[in-house]
């Protein structure tokens, strides 16, 4: 398979695939646990971050990158050429109440994507708040400028069901399928299984995997195999690359192309 | 009777009939128990899906097809001249969370349907949210264009009284009946009732009735012959039709036609 | 008095009183309860339905009906000379879930009554959605054309106070009345009281009485004349109509003019 | 001190004082309570009641009428010369369900004051609905017509604090300070205190306080004394005129003037 | 470091500071607790306090002052050559109800600072409301006049976790930062922590931080240097202002300029 960036002409298209660096945990988690308290705390300086991620976009080890609004739009005013491949989250949760229910709040609209390459949003299959996620991102949808991409990120979520079986990630693939985005991530089954029905599940539009929690190298090339053998799109590695000291990131973002290259 | 298609002269009059074939399991119960776990898995596989729904299109063994955004635009895409056959569905519950009240998410509006034959569209009389739903209602049928029918799914749900008494779906209908759309859809009864009632209370609205889970040909049979004997305009099969392998479905809905047809 | 039509000139004049036929029961407690368990099964015809109706309004037995929207429609199209009796009912409540809030839904807006001689509206005074109901009705006063009357129905619910003293109902009134409709609907005391300070409590807006669950033709007389003597404006009897026999209804209503006209 | 009426010049400022008569209580404590269980139970017919007010209002008694919407419209169509003397009171709770949260309805909007001299709102600090009544009071600032005053009531609600100390009276007196209203209506603290921080607190906005509950004259007499000593601008006094006999009632305004007059 | 007024050039850059006078604790804490009961009790006389803003602003004490609605309208309207240095504070929680959910009540719009310097506005990230919260300072950034700087609290709240950790505060600087308002202001942690990674955290907006309740000058200026030697963009100072007497509040800030101008 060939690499191809987010707003490359053949991006989406079988036989080519990505991979995605989010870096949405910094809100999600807080710059400590996300940055600061990992192997390469010099993430924590929002200068030097954003050069790290020009820095893996020029060198084609990503094909796009998810950033918050601040980050996003700092990668672009510094670094104008890359703006196409930045996907602007739209929204964020945080973990500092875990007695809310799950949910998101709007950090940007698709108005400030207008020079970017896609915006990112996600949804809660199974969560109280799911309905009026579903009904915000057909809003996106909507309005957001036709050249700006749409990933969607649907992570069941909520009541006590298992959320990370097969079969719930299948549900949560087909969900964010009929909405029709022009990308969708789901998170990988906990359990060993084939993904292959994931990507069936996701009616054509291309699946992306996310890399999860920082793990052992051998574990992620293992993920890496699992998704191109099934079919899938290509990764989003988010922790894996930037909590990781620069040359061993780069290592593991090179095994991941490898492998996805020669399937 | 004679079977019309949704958008063919004399749809909705006396003498006719019609059967339309949803496919929205997949957003309610998930890809796996819709379509993977059953005798007819092929249809996890949407390009497959589309060609299987086009097939039964042309053969005239059904009238009409529900069917959830992205399947809906996959079929118009390929099969542009079967376009006026297609209801798109507005909005989809899910199983995934069984402690939230019962709801439905907007995955579309009607002007996804502006070249589609019909927008259907589902309230919960006797749930929390049924007055936000049926204000929905109103709302599509104030903007959706005059040449795409609405279609609307009344099912009872909420609360602990029974909900597929004659009694009940009377009431369901009567109130749809109320909200003035082209078509009505409800439940059989569970008991074995009459249901010439049931189209009364529909106020002159052309009546559909549900088949309900995957059954016996012979239980399909029998709720043909109380439908059509009763005065009902058709019958929504979905699951019986889609989870059954292509030709035992295929022979169903002759026998479904068969029994309409001699009424 | 004199007995005028909704539309007629001197309508809400001193002197004059007017009879309603509603027939939303339908929507509230089933078309079963409403019409098909009671003397008048025909009723759950909507053909026979719309028939009757006219022939109560063209035999001047009754000033005015308030429909729900199918039903209205049903009655506009057939008997167009009579679109200025029609009453259209915006909302309604259902009893289908006895553990809900008490609340209506919206299922038609002033605007689908332009053509009619009026629109009905239900306040809960006490209920916890008592705000949004009041609110709602002063945008539909804002926005329904101006030769359309205004008929509110107010009706305290929730809680556990006694709903239907005279002392509530006077409150409930004074209210609606605040409110500035054209017409105020409320409940008849369950006491034996004298009504005229429900009549004060109006400000001047013509109030009609409801006639209440079926009942005996002595208590229904008896009602009457509490309200002809007490100042009020006349009576919305609905189930005491349609679900008698005709002739019964009829004379009934003969008596309920009777009574009015003598005073 | 002089009396000036709400739209006379010199208005507000310093030298001056006013005396408003509210009939607001009808919507909330019913018409019962408010105007027929009293020792003035004409006070129940409109027509009395609308000639009453412009006759206090005709003899200089007080210098503004507060009204809920069918009085203020039926006492400008009958009086118009007095219509700049009428405050529309915009919102009013009940007392029908005292399980409900502390929350008042909308029952009119400021255009329907564009003839009239003010419109008065009510917030409740402490409430569970405080914010958005003091969202809404902003909107109401921002579309009212700039020569019809706004008369902000702030009276804590809600929670288990007490309600009427010196102190939250201030707390409350300082918030509706801050939104701007012309008038800020605020509570007499229970003990005997001094007034005039409650003054200083509503920040150089003109402060009337309410007569509260129907009481002897001796008591109102020494209220008035204590406001006018604090600096306070005026009085709202309600019950205790429309509850007592006219004479009794106009001796009462006369002894409350003469304070004010030499104060 | 030189002090820069906030719409002084250079302001927000690196290598000046600035020091804001909050006084909107009036509403949030009542004027008796803020202002009454302290040890500058004049505090509530509205025309002293704004002679007193107008008195540290012109003697350069303060470079910017934050204030609600009606104290900022009065400071403006008698010190017009001062506007430029209002920030008007947007929105304000109160401590009337302990047991409500924390929240802030809109009291003003960013079209009201069109002639200020600067809007303010709070968010409490881990509160129940935090996603309306966000979303609504999404909206004032959107529709601010371009020339009004945001200043954008952000506390958490809500739930048991501890809110004053030096993580938890770079966690709520984070998320302030990527909605990107001009200024961020937070609180110091309460342990003795160096907050230069709170400085960072704010992705290169420039944070002020909050002097907190009324505490020893020592205490303050031992914050002060804290602040200063951590890069931090200056300090919010109220209480420890407002409440002292002038001539040691004065002192006060003269020591805080001496130690940022130091650095």
């Amino acid at each position: 398979m060939k690499h191809k960036r987010l707003c490359e002409e053949g991006f989406g298209e079988k036989g080519n695939y990505t991979i995605i660096l989010p870096i949405d945990q910094g809100v999600e988690h807080g710059p400590v646990d996300a940055f600061y308290a990992t192997d390469h705390p010099e993430m924590l300086d929002i200068d030097y971050q954003v050069d790290y991620i020009a820095e893996l976009l020029h060198e084609g080890l990503v094909g796009a990158t998810a950033l918050p609004k601040r980050t996003a739009n700092l990668l672009c005013k510094k670094y104008p050429h890359l703006a196409q491949d930045v996907i602007l989250k739209l929204n964020h949760g945080n973990n500092l109440n875990k007695k809310l229910e799950p949910s998101q709040a709007i950090y940007a609209s698709s108005r400030h994507a207008s020079n970017m390459g896609g915006v990112g949003f996600t949804i809660y299959p199974g969560s109280s708040k799911q309905d009026e996620m579903i009904d915000y991102f057909g809003k996106i949808q909507e309005h957001k400028p036709d050249n700006v991409k749409s990933i969607l990120w649907s992570y069941p979520r909520g009541g006590d069901f298992y959320k990370t079986t097969l079969k719930t990630i299948m549900h949560a693939a087909y969900m964010a399928a009929q909405l029709e985005p022009d990308v969708i991530k789901v998170k990988m089954p906990t359990n060993n299984d084939d993904v292959t029905n994931i990507v069936k599940a996701a009616c054509g539009i291309p699946v992306v995997f996310s890399g999860g929690r920082f793990s052992g190298t051998q574990h992620m090339v293992l993920y890496a195999e699992r998704i191109a053998k099934a079919g899938g799109y290509g990764m989003i590695v988010g922790r894996n690359v930037f909590q990781r000291e620069p040359d061993k990131a780069k290592n593991l973002l090179r095994d991941i192309h490898n492998i996805f290259r020669e399937t």
